[in-house]
Protein backbone atom coordinates (compact mmCIF):
# COMPACT_ATOMS: atom_id res chain seq x y z
CA UNK A 1 0.00 0.00 0.00
CA UNK A 2 1.03 3.34 -0.60
CA UNK A 3 0.79 6.56 1.55
CA UNK A 4 1.86 10.24 0.57
CA UNK A 5 -0.07 12.60 3.32
CA UNK A 6 1.25 13.38 6.41
CA UNK A 7 -2.00 13.61 7.68
CA UNK A 8 -3.17 10.09 6.97
CA UNK A 9 -4.43 8.44 10.45
CA UNK A 10 -2.06 5.27 9.56
CA UNK A 11 1.10 7.82 9.72
CA UNK A 12 -0.86 9.60 12.60
CA UNK A 13 -1.18 6.14 14.57
CA UNK A 14 2.71 5.23 13.96
CA UNK A 15 3.49 8.26 14.59
CA UNK A 16 1.78 7.86 18.22
CA UNK A 17 4.28 5.27 19.08
CA UNK A 18 7.35 6.95 19.51
CA UNK A 19 5.53 7.88 22.92
CA UNK A 20 6.19 4.98 25.60
CA UNK A 21 1.99 6.26 26.65
CA UNK A 22 1.02 4.78 23.56
CA UNK A 23 3.53 1.79 23.08
CA UNK A 24 2.05 0.28 26.27
CA UNK A 25 -1.45 0.94 24.96
CA UNK A 26 -0.87 -0.14 21.78
CA UNK A 27 1.56 -3.43 22.74
CA UNK A 28 3.79 -2.13 19.60
CA UNK A 29 6.73 -0.33 18.86
CA UNK A 30 8.99 0.46 16.26
CA UNK A 31 12.45 -0.81 14.71
CA UNK A 32 14.37 1.25 12.78
CA UNK A 33 16.97 0.35 9.86
CA UNK A 34 17.83 -2.80 7.73
CA UNK A 35 19.36 -5.20 10.71
CA UNK A 36 17.62 -4.26 13.16
CA UNK A 37 14.41 -5.05 11.17
CA UNK A 38 15.76 -8.56 10.42
CA UNK A 39 16.65 -9.32 13.49
CA UNK A 40 12.57 -8.72 14.23
CA UNK A 41 11.69 -10.64 11.24
CA UNK A 42 13.16 -13.31 12.37
CA UNK A 43 11.81 -13.36 15.88
CA UNK A 44 8.87 -13.33 14.45
CA UNK A 45 7.15 -10.24 15.62
CA UNK A 46 7.02 -7.89 13.12
CA UNK A 47 3.04 -6.82 12.22
CA UNK A 48 3.61 -4.72 9.50
CA UNK A 49 6.77 -2.99 7.51
CA UNK A 50 7.06 0.93 6.73
CA UNK A 51 9.28 1.41 3.81
CA UNK A 52 10.64 4.13 1.48
CA UNK A 53 12.53 1.09 -0.86
CA UNK A 54 10.71 -0.40 -3.50
CA UNK A 55 11.42 -4.25 -2.04
CA UNK A 56 8.78 -6.93 -1.22
CA UNK A 57 8.27 -8.13 2.79
CA UNK A 58 6.12 -11.17 3.70
CA UNK A 59 4.26 -8.91 6.46
CA UNK A 60 2.56 -6.21 4.51
CA UNK A 61 3.97 -3.45 3.53
CA UNK A 62 3.57 0.35 3.00
CA UNK A 63 5.30 2.37 0.72
CA UNK A 64 5.88 5.87 1.92
CA UNK A 65 7.92 9.04 1.49
CA UNK A 66 10.88 10.60 2.76
CA UNK A 67 8.91 13.37 4.65
CA UNK A 68 6.67 10.72 6.30
CA UNK A 69 9.86 8.51 7.39
CA UNK A 70 11.30 11.61 8.62
CA UNK A 71 7.89 12.30 10.85
CA UNK A 72 8.23 8.17 12.09
CA UNK A 73 11.91 7.93 12.71
CA UNK A 74 13.85 8.80 15.45
CA UNK A 75 17.02 9.79 13.86
CA UNK A 76 17.41 12.87 12.38
CA UNK A 77 18.78 11.73 8.92
CA UNK A 78 15.54 9.43 9.11
CA UNK A 79 15.56 5.92 7.51
CA UNK A 80 14.76 3.66 5.25
CA UNK A 81 13.00 1.11 6.56
CA UNK A 82 10.96 0.87 10.01
CA UNK A 83 9.28 -2.63 11.30
CA UNK A 84 5.88 -1.89 13.86
CA UNK A 85 6.29 -4.94 16.03
CA UNK A 86 4.51 -6.36 18.95
CA UNK A 87 6.40 -6.28 22.10
CA UNK A 88 8.49 -9.46 23.42
CA UNK A 89 6.73 -11.85 25.39
CA UNK A 90 7.83 -12.02 29.09
CA UNK A 91 9.16 -15.65 29.78
CA UNK A 92 9.74 -17.53 33.17
CA UNK A 93 13.46 -16.35 34.67
CA UNK A 94 15.89 -19.53 34.88
CA UNK A 95 19.42 -18.67 34.78
CA UNK A 96 21.26 -15.50 35.84
CA UNK A 97 19.66 -12.65 35.69
CA UNK A 98 20.79 -9.34 35.96
CA UNK A 99 18.50 -6.07 37.97
CA UNK A 100 18.73 -3.27 36.90
CA UNK A 101 16.67 -0.38 39.91
CA UNK A 102 15.85 2.63 38.25
CA UNK A 103 18.50 2.49 35.11
CA UNK A 104 17.90 6.35 33.30
CA UNK A 105 19.75 5.75 30.32
CA UNK A 106 19.37 4.12 27.05
CA UNK A 107 22.32 3.68 26.15
CA UNK A 108 23.61 2.39 29.19
CA UNK A 109 20.65 -0.54 29.25
CA UNK A 110 21.35 -0.78 25.48
CA UNK A 111 24.98 -2.13 26.53
CA UNK A 112 23.90 -4.19 29.20
CA UNK A 113 21.35 -6.12 27.08
CA UNK A 114 24.11 -6.75 24.85
CA UNK A 115 26.50 -7.74 27.80
CA UNK A 116 24.45 -10.09 28.95
CA UNK A 117 23.79 -11.82 25.74
CA UNK A 118 27.49 -12.25 25.61
CA UNK A 119 27.77 -13.37 29.03
CA UNK A 120 25.32 -16.16 28.88
CA UNK A 121 22.77 -13.91 31.42
CA UNK A 122 19.13 -15.66 31.17
CA UNK A 123 17.37 -12.38 32.14
CA UNK A 124 17.15 -8.73 32.76
CA UNK A 125 14.45 -7.45 35.27
CA UNK A 126 13.81 -4.12 34.39
CA UNK A 127 12.19 -1.62 37.72
CA UNK A 128 9.06 -0.52 36.33
CA UNK A 129 10.78 3.22 36.71
CA UNK A 130 13.89 2.05 34.62
CA UNK A 131 14.08 4.00 31.18
CA UNK A 132 11.74 2.51 28.23
CA UNK A 133 12.80 -1.20 27.30
CA UNK A 134 11.25 -0.12 23.77
CA UNK A 135 13.13 3.08 23.62
CA UNK A 136 14.37 3.26 20.12
CA UNK A 137 17.86 4.62 21.51
CA UNK A 138 17.97 1.24 23.92
CA UNK A 139 17.42 -0.33 20.74
CA UNK A 140 19.98 0.94 18.38
CA UNK A 141 22.43 0.87 21.40
CA UNK A 142 22.07 -3.09 22.18
CA UNK A 143 22.68 -3.99 18.57
CA UNK A 144 19.61 -6.06 18.14
CA UNK A 145 20.77 -8.43 21.39
CA UNK A 146 17.10 -7.12 22.81
CA UNK A 147 15.91 -10.02 20.29
CA UNK A 148 17.69 -12.60 22.19
CA UNK A 149 17.54 -12.34 26.04
CA UNK A 150 14.34 -12.41 28.17
CA UNK A 151 13.13 -8.78 30.08
CA UNK A 152 10.81 -8.15 32.24
CA UNK A 153 9.47 -4.83 33.60
CA UNK A 154 8.19 -5.37 37.29
CA UNK A 155 8.76 -4.28 40.50
CA UNK A 156 11.78 -5.47 42.09
CA UNK A 157 10.85 -5.11 45.44
CA UNK A 158 8.41 -7.84 45.07
CA UNK A 159 10.29 -9.74 42.19
CA UNK A 160 13.52 -9.61 45.07
CA UNK A 161 11.32 -10.49 47.61
CA UNK A 162 9.53 -13.13 45.97
CA UNK A 163 12.66 -14.67 44.53
CA UNK A 164 13.27 -18.26 45.09
CA UNK A 165 15.45 -19.23 47.38
CA UNK A 166 18.06 -20.77 45.17
CA UNK A 167 19.25 -17.51 43.95
CA UNK A 168 22.05 -15.25 45.54
CA UNK A 169 21.11 -11.47 45.50
CA UNK A 170 24.41 -8.98 44.99
CA UNK A 171 24.49 -5.49 44.99
CA UNK A 172 27.43 -3.38 44.62
CA UNK A 173 29.26 -1.36 47.15
CA UNK A 174 32.29 0.72 46.52
CA UNK A 175 32.72 1.02 50.21
CA UNK A 176 32.65 -2.70 51.62
CA UNK A 177 32.04 -5.35 49.17
CA UNK A 178 33.38 -8.18 48.64
CA UNK A 179 35.36 -9.43 45.15
CA UNK A 180 32.85 -11.31 42.70
CA UNK A 181 35.70 -14.12 42.68
CA UNK A 182 35.39 -14.83 46.12
CA UNK A 183 31.28 -15.17 46.12
CA UNK A 184 29.76 -18.30 46.16
CA UNK A 185 26.31 -19.39 44.77
CA UNK A 186 24.20 -21.64 42.57
CA UNK A 187 22.36 -19.13 40.59
CA UNK A 188 22.70 -14.36 40.86
CA UNK A 189 20.58 -11.87 40.53
CA UNK A 190 23.00 -9.27 40.46
CA UNK A 191 21.57 -5.80 41.17
CA UNK A 192 22.88 -3.05 39.16
CA UNK A 193 21.71 1.17 40.91
CA UNK A 194 20.45 3.92 39.19
CA UNK A 195 23.59 6.48 37.31
CA UNK A 196 23.73 8.96 39.87
CA UNK A 197 22.37 7.23 43.34
CA UNK A 198 23.19 3.79 42.81
CA UNK A 199 21.08 0.91 44.49
CA UNK A 200 18.05 2.37 46.60
CA UNK A 201 18.20 1.42 50.10
CA UNK A 202 15.03 -0.65 50.54
CA UNK A 203 16.49 -2.72 47.74
CA UNK A 204 19.86 -2.88 48.84
CA UNK A 205 18.42 -4.35 52.70
CA UNK A 206 17.37 -7.34 50.73
CA UNK A 207 20.86 -8.57 48.98
CA UNK A 208 22.58 -11.13 50.95
CA UNK A 209 26.12 -10.04 49.65
CA UNK A 210 27.64 -6.92 48.31
CA UNK A 211 30.30 -6.91 45.48
CA UNK A 212 32.71 -4.25 44.22
CA UNK A 213 35.47 -3.96 41.50
CA UNK A 214 38.85 -3.01 43.07
CA UNK A 215 39.61 0.64 41.13
CA UNK A 216 42.05 3.42 41.83
CA UNK A 217 40.86 6.03 44.45
CA UNK A 218 40.64 8.73 42.01
CA UNK A 219 37.57 7.14 40.39
CA UNK A 220 34.58 6.94 42.58
CA UNK A 221 32.86 5.09 40.30
CA UNK A 222 32.45 2.93 36.95
CA UNK A 223 30.01 3.86 34.16
CA UNK A 224 26.41 1.94 35.28
CA UNK A 225 26.69 0.12 31.75
CA UNK A 226 30.79 -1.17 32.35
CA UNK A 227 30.41 -2.04 35.92
CA UNK A 228 27.16 -4.45 35.06
CA UNK A 229 29.17 -5.79 32.35
CA UNK A 230 32.38 -6.41 34.41
CA UNK A 231 30.35 -7.70 37.01
CA UNK A 232 28.25 -10.32 34.51
CA UNK A 233 32.04 -11.52 32.39
CA UNK A 234 33.19 -12.57 35.96
CA UNK A 235 29.85 -14.20 36.48
CA UNK A 236 30.13 -15.99 33.21
CA UNK A 237 33.68 -16.85 33.51
CA UNK A 238 33.86 -17.94 37.57
CA UNK B 1 32.07 42.06 34.77
CA UNK B 2 28.62 41.51 33.93
CA UNK B 3 27.36 40.85 30.63
CA UNK B 4 24.09 41.26 29.37
CA UNK B 5 24.27 41.12 25.47
CA UNK B 6 24.18 38.29 23.12
CA UNK B 7 25.86 40.14 20.68
CA UNK B 8 28.71 41.20 23.11
CA UNK B 9 32.57 40.09 21.44
CA UNK B 10 33.50 38.27 24.53
CA UNK B 11 29.76 35.56 24.28
CA UNK B 12 30.61 35.66 20.58
CA UNK B 13 33.93 34.16 21.24
CA UNK B 14 33.07 32.20 23.87
CA UNK B 15 30.37 30.68 21.65
CA UNK B 16 32.93 29.53 19.11
CA UNK B 17 34.32 27.27 21.51
CA UNK B 18 31.43 25.12 21.30
CA UNK B 19 33.17 24.33 17.95
CA UNK B 20 36.44 21.54 17.66
CA UNK B 21 37.77 24.02 14.86
CA UNK B 22 37.49 27.21 16.98
CA UNK B 23 39.05 25.33 20.26
CA UNK B 24 41.73 23.82 18.68
CA UNK B 25 42.69 27.35 17.89
CA UNK B 26 42.19 29.14 20.58
CA UNK B 27 43.84 25.93 22.94
CA UNK B 28 40.73 26.22 24.97
CA UNK B 29 37.93 24.41 25.90
CA UNK B 30 34.73 25.08 28.29
CA UNK B 31 33.53 22.74 30.90
CA UNK B 32 30.32 23.27 32.70
CA UNK B 33 28.76 22.59 36.01
CA UNK B 34 29.80 22.63 39.52
CA UNK B 35 31.46 19.36 39.98
CA UNK B 36 33.25 19.25 36.87
CA UNK B 37 34.34 23.37 37.44
CA UNK B 38 35.62 22.40 40.23
CA UNK B 39 37.96 19.78 39.14
CA UNK B 40 39.12 21.95 36.61
CA UNK B 41 40.08 24.50 39.46
CA UNK B 42 42.06 21.88 41.42
CA UNK B 43 43.98 21.38 38.20
CA UNK B 44 44.52 25.19 37.74
CA UNK B 45 43.72 25.21 34.45
CA UNK B 46 40.36 27.83 34.71
CA UNK B 47 41.14 31.06 32.61
CA UNK B 48 38.07 32.51 33.70
CA UNK B 49 34.16 31.36 35.07
CA UNK B 50 31.13 32.51 33.50
CA UNK B 51 28.06 32.05 35.67
CA UNK B 52 24.61 33.09 36.72
CA UNK B 53 24.73 32.93 40.32
CA UNK B 54 26.27 35.77 42.63
CA UNK B 55 29.15 33.61 44.09
CA UNK B 56 33.06 34.66 43.94
CA UNK B 57 35.99 32.84 42.31
CA UNK B 58 39.53 33.67 42.47
CA UNK B 59 39.87 33.29 38.51
CA UNK B 60 38.24 36.68 36.67
CA UNK B 61 34.48 35.72 36.71
CA UNK B 62 32.03 37.13 34.21
CA UNK B 63 28.31 37.40 35.33
CA UNK B 64 25.77 36.69 32.63
CA UNK B 65 22.00 36.50 32.44
CA UNK B 66 20.28 33.02 31.53
CA UNK B 67 19.89 33.90 27.76
CA UNK B 68 23.85 34.23 27.53
CA UNK B 69 24.27 30.74 29.59
CA UNK B 70 22.21 29.06 27.07
CA UNK B 71 23.97 30.17 23.92
CA UNK B 72 27.10 28.82 25.65
CA UNK B 73 25.94 25.71 27.38
CA UNK B 74 25.39 22.20 25.22
CA UNK B 75 22.84 21.31 27.49
CA UNK B 76 18.96 22.02 26.94
CA UNK B 77 18.24 23.23 30.18
CA UNK B 78 21.51 25.31 30.08
CA UNK B 79 24.56 25.58 33.31
CA UNK B 80 24.78 27.56 36.15
CA UNK B 81 28.32 27.79 35.23
CA UNK B 82 30.73 27.36 32.70
CA UNK B 83 34.83 27.43 33.23
CA UNK B 84 37.21 28.89 30.11
CA UNK B 85 39.86 26.10 30.63
CA UNK B 86 43.25 26.03 29.11
CA UNK B 87 43.53 22.79 27.04
CA UNK B 88 45.32 19.74 29.18
CA UNK B 89 49.19 19.61 28.38
CA UNK B 90 50.18 16.42 26.70
CA UNK B 91 53.12 14.41 29.03
CA UNK B 92 55.47 11.90 28.13
CA UNK B 93 54.10 8.07 28.53
CA UNK B 94 55.15 5.86 31.74
CA UNK B 95 53.08 2.80 32.02
CA UNK B 96 50.22 1.13 30.93
CA UNK B 97 48.71 2.89 27.76
CA UNK B 98 44.95 2.32 25.78
CA UNK B 99 45.02 3.19 22.00
CA UNK B 100 41.75 4.48 20.27
CA UNK B 101 42.12 4.06 16.64
CA UNK B 102 38.71 6.64 15.17
CA UNK B 103 36.79 6.20 17.84
CA UNK B 104 33.49 8.02 17.36
CA UNK B 105 31.00 8.13 20.24
CA UNK B 106 31.84 10.64 23.08
CA UNK B 107 30.42 8.55 25.47
CA UNK B 108 32.48 5.95 25.04
CA UNK B 109 35.60 8.00 25.00
CA UNK B 110 34.04 9.50 28.35
CA UNK B 111 33.52 5.84 29.66
CA UNK B 112 37.18 4.31 28.29
CA UNK B 113 38.48 7.70 30.43
CA UNK B 114 36.94 6.59 33.58
CA UNK B 115 37.93 3.42 33.48
CA UNK B 116 41.10 3.90 32.13
CA UNK B 117 41.85 6.48 35.57
CA UNK B 118 40.16 3.38 37.69
CA UNK B 119 42.05 0.70 36.04
CA UNK B 120 45.77 2.42 36.52
CA UNK B 121 46.04 3.34 33.10
CA UNK B 122 48.92 5.64 32.56
CA UNK B 123 47.62 7.48 29.52
CA UNK B 124 45.26 7.09 26.95
CA UNK B 125 46.39 7.48 22.81
CA UNK B 126 43.64 9.55 20.68
CA UNK B 127 44.26 8.85 16.83
CA UNK B 128 43.37 12.26 15.25
CA UNK B 129 40.76 11.19 13.04
CA UNK B 130 38.66 10.40 16.85
CA UNK B 131 35.73 12.29 18.74
CA UNK B 132 37.25 15.50 19.81
CA UNK B 133 38.43 15.00 23.91
CA UNK B 134 37.14 18.39 24.40
CA UNK B 135 33.49 17.61 23.11
CA UNK B 136 31.19 19.03 26.29
CA UNK B 137 29.74 14.78 26.17
CA UNK B 138 33.20 13.29 26.57
CA UNK B 139 33.98 15.41 29.70
CA UNK B 140 30.71 15.22 31.46
CA UNK B 141 31.00 11.02 30.44
CA UNK B 142 33.95 10.88 31.62
CA UNK B 143 32.82 12.23 35.34
CA UNK B 144 35.71 14.93 35.51
CA UNK B 145 38.33 11.75 35.13
CA UNK B 146 39.52 13.79 31.93
CA UNK B 147 41.59 15.97 34.51
CA UNK B 148 43.26 12.69 36.40
CA UNK B 149 44.93 10.95 33.18
CA UNK B 150 47.32 11.47 30.15
CA UNK B 151 45.65 11.93 26.93
CA UNK B 152 47.84 12.22 23.36
CA UNK B 153 46.12 13.08 20.65
CA UNK B 154 48.36 11.80 17.78
CA UNK B 155 48.87 9.70 14.56
CA UNK B 156 48.42 6.46 16.05
CA UNK B 157 50.34 4.67 13.17
CA UNK B 158 53.41 6.55 14.04
CA UNK B 159 53.36 6.21 17.55
CA UNK B 160 53.00 2.42 17.25
CA UNK B 161 55.56 2.63 15.05
CA UNK B 162 58.14 4.84 17.58
CA UNK B 163 56.90 2.78 20.62
CA UNK B 164 59.52 1.16 22.83
CA UNK B 165 59.98 -2.34 22.74
CA UNK B 166 58.97 -2.55 26.85
CA UNK B 167 55.43 -2.26 25.21
CA UNK B 168 53.20 -5.22 24.05
CA UNK B 169 50.76 -3.96 21.74
CA UNK B 170 47.81 -6.02 21.99
CA UNK B 171 44.89 -5.70 19.58
CA UNK B 172 41.61 -7.21 19.79
CA UNK B 173 39.61 -10.28 17.82
CA UNK B 174 36.78 -12.12 18.32
CA UNK B 175 38.05 -14.92 15.90
CA UNK B 176 41.33 -15.80 16.77
CA UNK B 177 42.61 -14.22 20.00
CA UNK B 178 43.92 -15.49 23.00
CA UNK B 179 42.63 -15.38 26.57
CA UNK B 180 44.02 -11.54 28.04
CA UNK B 181 44.78 -13.48 31.21
CA UNK B 182 47.48 -15.69 29.14
CA UNK B 183 49.45 -12.87 27.49
CA UNK B 184 52.48 -12.25 29.26
CA UNK B 185 53.91 -8.52 29.31
CA UNK B 186 56.44 -5.71 30.80
CA UNK B 187 53.67 -3.38 29.86
CA UNK B 188 51.20 -2.70 27.06
CA UNK B 189 49.67 -0.83 24.72
CA UNK B 190 46.25 -1.93 24.25
CA UNK B 191 44.59 -1.08 21.02
CA UNK B 192 40.74 -0.68 20.77
CA UNK B 193 38.76 -0.39 17.26
CA UNK B 194 36.41 2.04 15.69
CA UNK B 195 32.74 1.16 17.06
CA UNK B 196 31.33 0.17 13.27
CA UNK B 197 34.55 -1.36 11.88
CA UNK B 198 36.74 -2.67 14.52
CA UNK B 199 40.77 -1.68 14.41
CA UNK B 200 42.04 -0.92 10.96
CA UNK B 201 44.03 -3.50 9.54
CA UNK B 202 47.00 -1.13 8.76
CA UNK B 203 46.98 -0.88 12.79
CA UNK B 204 46.63 -4.25 13.50
CA UNK B 205 49.60 -5.41 11.33
CA UNK B 206 51.54 -3.51 14.08
CA UNK B 207 50.19 -5.98 16.98
CA UNK B 208 52.28 -8.34 18.35
CA UNK B 209 48.89 -10.18 20.03
CA UNK B 210 45.85 -10.49 19.94
CA UNK B 211 43.31 -10.56 22.97
CA UNK B 212 39.67 -11.96 23.37
CA UNK B 213 36.76 -12.00 25.33
CA UNK B 214 35.20 -14.96 25.63
CA UNK B 215 31.14 -14.81 24.60
CA UNK B 216 28.05 -16.10 23.71
CA UNK B 217 28.04 -16.84 19.89
CA UNK B 218 24.75 -14.50 19.80
CA UNK B 219 26.53 -11.60 20.59
CA UNK B 220 28.87 -10.52 17.99
CA UNK B 221 30.85 -8.01 20.12
CA UNK B 222 30.28 -5.65 22.83
CA UNK B 223 29.82 -1.89 23.42
CA UNK B 224 33.43 -0.39 22.49
CA UNK B 225 33.51 1.29 26.09
CA UNK B 226 32.99 -2.24 27.63
CA UNK B 227 35.21 -4.29 25.52
CA UNK B 228 38.04 -1.99 26.66
CA UNK B 229 36.86 -1.73 30.15
CA UNK B 230 36.80 -5.24 30.68
CA UNK B 231 40.64 -5.52 29.09
CA UNK B 232 42.00 -2.40 31.36
CA UNK B 233 40.39 -4.22 34.54
CA UNK B 234 42.16 -7.60 33.50
CA UNK B 235 45.47 -5.83 32.59
CA UNK B 236 45.48 -4.34 36.01
CA UNK B 237 44.58 -7.44 37.91
CA UNK B 238 46.83 -9.48 36.53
Amino acid sequence: MELSSTNNPQVKFWQKLKLKKYRDEEKLFLVEDEHLVNEALKKGIVKEIITITHEKFQEPTYYVNEKIMKLLSSQVTGAKIIAVCHMLDEKEILGNVIVLDRLQDPGNLGTIIRSAVAFNFDSIILSDDSVDLYNPKVIRSSEGMIFHINVIRTNITTFLNNLSNEYTKITTSVIDGEDIKNIKFNKCALIIGNEGEGVSKKVATLCEKKAYIKMNKNCESLNAGVSASILMYEVNHG
